[in-house]
């Protein structure tokens, strides 16, 4: 069996900590990003956690929203790699925030059924991206999702958020 | 010091095994909602645990969603019962699940701070009911949602879903 190709991830942010992508986070969920061979979605495969249920026999909404969440942002990035010719990994690193999150919950998510996101912009890849991401559960399209993902200098933002810290806590 | 009084979730739902506010779960969040002084809005407290990062030193958005999705719900289903002019705990159960979640991320939410989330029901309390849920850190508010909470039938909803794993797992 061939190895599969590293995920968006794992070249483009090996240091990273997010909960629910960072691929140095010790407990996290370590959600991994692919492009489609279509050229155009990006994919994701995840089997929920027993503990992430919602009510019995269901995943927990929630969790999916952090699913998409992560997958999504990583849409839009891998987008900005492409619009600027360079694979994930080179430098300087792209970084995207989320602008808004906006899930709509069509019918109830199976527990115990491995969850497929598949993830693409629409529009233009700017300052702001739009994402579209669906959320299947085996052939069930359970969620759908059209959210905006913002660019930033991570820098700033970590540097803004200490400041923050100082003054609020 | 006073005991502070039983939560929404406390009352209405103890053996609730859902991970962002069931009172069952083993491992979950276990949020707390409660109505506020002021008869209007439901509130809840909560310090993000260290793990849910999102970037180094901000709180991970989805874990934000997580937080504002079961508040929202449970803002609903607080609005509910009282629109049939009867306490949380009393039957039959009153139930909703998530219909859209929305979420606009406004500033970066700093680690380290105790967050609270203030919502309530916009409209009509219906089949449908929309609620408005900010989130502050400290004074700062960081995230804003405008989502929809439907109610159902719970008994039915777990059935659908155990057809749904037969048929596609």
């Amino acid at each position: 069996m061939s190895k599969p190709p590293p995920a968006l991830q794992d070249l483009a942010a090996p240091e990273g900590v997010c909960y629910g992508c960072g691929c140095a986070h010790p407990s996290g969920l370590h959600i991994k990003s692919h492009w489609d061979a279509d050229g155009k979605h990006v994919v994701c495969t995840y089997r929920p956690p027993d503990q992430f249920t919602g009510w019995p026999g269901l995943v927990y909404g929630g969790f999916i929203a952090m699913l998409v969440d992560c997958h999504s942002n990583w849409t839009a990035m891998a987008h900005h790699y492409r619009a600027e010719g360079r694979e994930p990994g080179t430098l300087p690193r792209i970084d995207c925030v989320t602008g808004q999150l906006n899930l709509s919950y069509r019918k109830p998510t199976p527990m115990g059924v491995e969850l497929t996101l598949k993830a693409r912009v629409e529009g233009e890849v700017g300052r702001k991206s739009r994402v579209i991401c669906e959320v299947w559960a085996a052939d069930v399209l359970t969620v759908t999702a059209d959210s905006i993902f913002v660019r930033v200098d991570a820098a700033q933002l970590s540097s803004q958020a200490a400041s923050r810290v100082e003054t609020t806590a």
